[in-house]
């Protein structure tokens, strides 16, 4: 998933699926726009150390934004 | 702002004001809330080393994600 030889972006492929439930969400990172990556990039660290990265422009993944950013204490773990 | 002296949650006051340009983004981390932190905590790491917490709750760093995420240099790779 990610690059870390140096590449100009981090994320080699997104995906536009959340593949994950929310009690393996470690963080995620927002890497914006730069002069270094075209792409705004958004890794997801998993607490299984997996990191995945998430399609910007796909519809589903800014909802998921939006509910992440409003969530009460959902999560029950 | 931050405590890491294992504190419970990673942030120790929230700003709900962008005090930062664009270009002195690194990087944006999104803590969900979970047990050890009942908060969602957005972190903000500028390229300076500092770090700032932003209040997930501001209307303003609600419509910051929009833009941040919608940023004009969408590429189509």
């Amino acid at each position: 998933e990610l690059t870390m030889n140096g590449g100009r972006c981090s994320c080699l492929r997104t995906t536009d699926k959340i593949v994950f439930g929310p009690n393996q969400l470690k963080t995620i990172e927002i890497l914006p726009a730069s002069a270094s990556c075209e792409n705004v990039e958004i890794i997801v660290n998993l607490k299984s150390g997996r990191q995945i990265c998430l399609d910007p422009n796909a519809s589903q993944i800014r909802n998921i934004f939006q509910q992440l950013i409003n969530s009460p204490l959902e999560t029950s773990n």
